[in-house]
């Protein structure tokens, strides 16, 4: 089972492959590639540890030089430290303009490889295998690479395309649940913004909390319908000037629970899922969409195992100041995405404060 | 006096504007492009000690906020060290998607300033205001930013366009001669390899030493056609693919003699008029172009008080040696670029090393 995902952009196209055990035939799709010998596989060594080997073997098989580069795992290593080691084993390795990093791992290792990637030699070749829910839909689109600031996550970066991106779905079976179920948030999240068969699709699961309960084809289905929406509207706006802020919906208010938190309580999709929330209220108290409509997004929030609630600990008017420091705000004025039925959302910075305040 | 060349590249466009004590308007310039409120200016100390207030000033009458950060002066300083400087800069003042970096300086405050425009936020507005001959009539047109790693130059960086590039001859009067002879290399090449009436024109001149014995309108041409010869060049070949290989003749000796003298015997520019002398010997010996030719190429290199020869100390087998670490060597060819009339190239790797041993 394997379904090509043709992503088209101005000056660049690329193929997402999903293919179920699709992982030991990286060595055929990247040789099928106009690349060069030498490729480097970034990782950490708890993926490199269960599919390392197995990426390496099928690349060397088709007459590749492969070297590998472990970073340790976690969000604390997202930095340019890390960054430079890759620079330095890219040195060693004498990488040339035609060779190829591999980013083997969730979004972090896509998020640095794809940055050292763009950034090495002025950008050589960059194939992702995402081996996360979340990687696999939300980061396998878009071009958005980078690293965090110790003040501000992802504030240095690059738009930088792959060359492939290869889903597995089968990997995700050493996914830790969580993970799963963070993923899903941004699953549910293209359901509710662009594709309401999706959506319908996700209502007709029994649960969406682990890969086991799900059939290998509604897996498929989930990766294919997600990384066809995100590579519409990132098609459509590839360097985020207007539509590609649809992406953010959850977010503005995800990122504000996340931050006043401290990143402690929540991982990052279970802070979009009451993001989410929250943002199905401010579209219902305005009038937007219906109680229905909210009803059944949460369903499928409470169908992953997901939260609803902004917790008790976060006070109400810390978090309305905290939409100020969203990255997207214009002198000064929140954008909120907020969904007008299943499968459409608007963009406006017209909500009152005190609306707002009836909703958190 | 305001020249002004558009450079079209597929996804991006901007102008060259060349003008005469140009550097005062820079605010209107730049009150003209679609960019926000806020600049952040880099510069070196003694660069912004000569033109730092007037372009502050400048910027500041149009309504825009300004701050500036001071790098030291020199090569040494072309690190990710110095770029982390400027993100943290960039994070203080909160600068936004639609804010804006200026250079001041020559090639080293354009490289690192671009750079840092292009990974922060994943890319804000960048505007230069190149201060030294090299950086108007090389660094104006082509996009390359980066910072060298400490086992090789330019290693780390990216492709990234200007929204602007003021250029200001003026400004050149506060150029050390010897910055200015050979920022006049650069030009020569743009004659040799592309532009035979400005070869002609360079020609036509009593001498190319220094600011002073040129008049305005032909330091105006120089520059003009200069950064015209690059921009139809790189407009053929954004990303070095094919054509834009040209750029580098006379680099590919040149980089061997700067490396095998530590870097401390010539300046770049000096190094690649000894390049390009030796290419021209070896397009004679292959009988690619005459020893008028090769005559008239070197009376013009004299003419800019720029070296010619290999210096006594450089070994020729070290230097045949070096060859081979050139970043463009492809499966162990070395390719040349050589001139087979004034005014036109061709890329060839098919150069016995016995016709190269009688040229060294």
């Amino acid at each position: 089972m394997q379904s090509i995902i043709p992503v088209k952009l101005p000056q660049n196209a690329y193929e997402i492959h999903i293919a179920t055990d699709g992982i030991k035939d990286i060595g055929q799709k990247a040789k099928s590639l106009n690349i060069g010998q030498k490729i480097l596989v970034i990782s950490n060594p708890e993926i490199f540890n269960y599919y390392g080997q197995i990426v390496i073997e099928s690349l060397r098989q088709e007459g590749f030089e492969v070297d590998h580069h472990l970073i340790p795992a976690g969000e604390s290593y997202k930095t340019l430290d890390s960054i430079s080691s890759i620079y330095d084993k890219a040195l060693s390795l004498r990488l040339e303009r035609n060779s190829t990093m591999v980013a083997l791992g969730g979004g972090v290792i896509g998020d640095m490889t794809g940055f050292a990637a763009a950034t090495w030699l002025r950008g050589i070749n960059f194939i992702q295998i995402p081996t996360s829910l979340l990687a696999m839909v939300d980061a396998s689109v878009g071009g958005k690479t980078g690293v965090n600031h110790p003040q501000g996550k992802n504030l240095i970066g690059a738009f930088y395309q792959p060359k492939l991106v290869l889903i597995d779905p089968m990997v995700l079976k050493t996914l830790p649940e969580r993970e799963f179920r963070a993923g899903m948030a941004e699953v549910i999240k293209y359901g509710v913004i662009w594709d309401k068969e999706l959506f319908e699709q996700l209502e007709s699961a029994d649960n969406l909390k682990s890969m086991d309960v799900l059939s290998p084809e509604l897996l498929s289905y989930i990766l294919e319908r997600s990384c066809l929406a995100k590579a519409e509207v990132v098609g459509q706006d590839e360097r985020e000037g207007g539509l590609r802020a649809i992406l953010n919906y959850g977010h503005t208010v995800g990122h504000g629970v996340e931050s006043l938190t401290n990143y402690h309580t929540f991982v990052h999709g279970e802070a979009v899922a009451i993001g989410m929330a929250i943002a199905g209220k401010i579209a219902l108290q305005a009038q937007l969409w219906t109680q229905d409509e909210l009803i059944r997004q949460n369903n499928l929030i409470k169908k992953a195992g997901l939260p609803l609630d902004i917790p008790s600990s976060v006070n109400q008017e810390d978090l309305l100041n905290s939409l100020q420091l969203d990255k997207k705000v214009k002198a000064g004025k929140v954008r909120f995405i907020l969904p007008t039925e299943i499968g459409k959302v608007i963009i406006t910075d017209d909500i009152s404060q005190d609306l707002l305040k009836t909703c958190f």
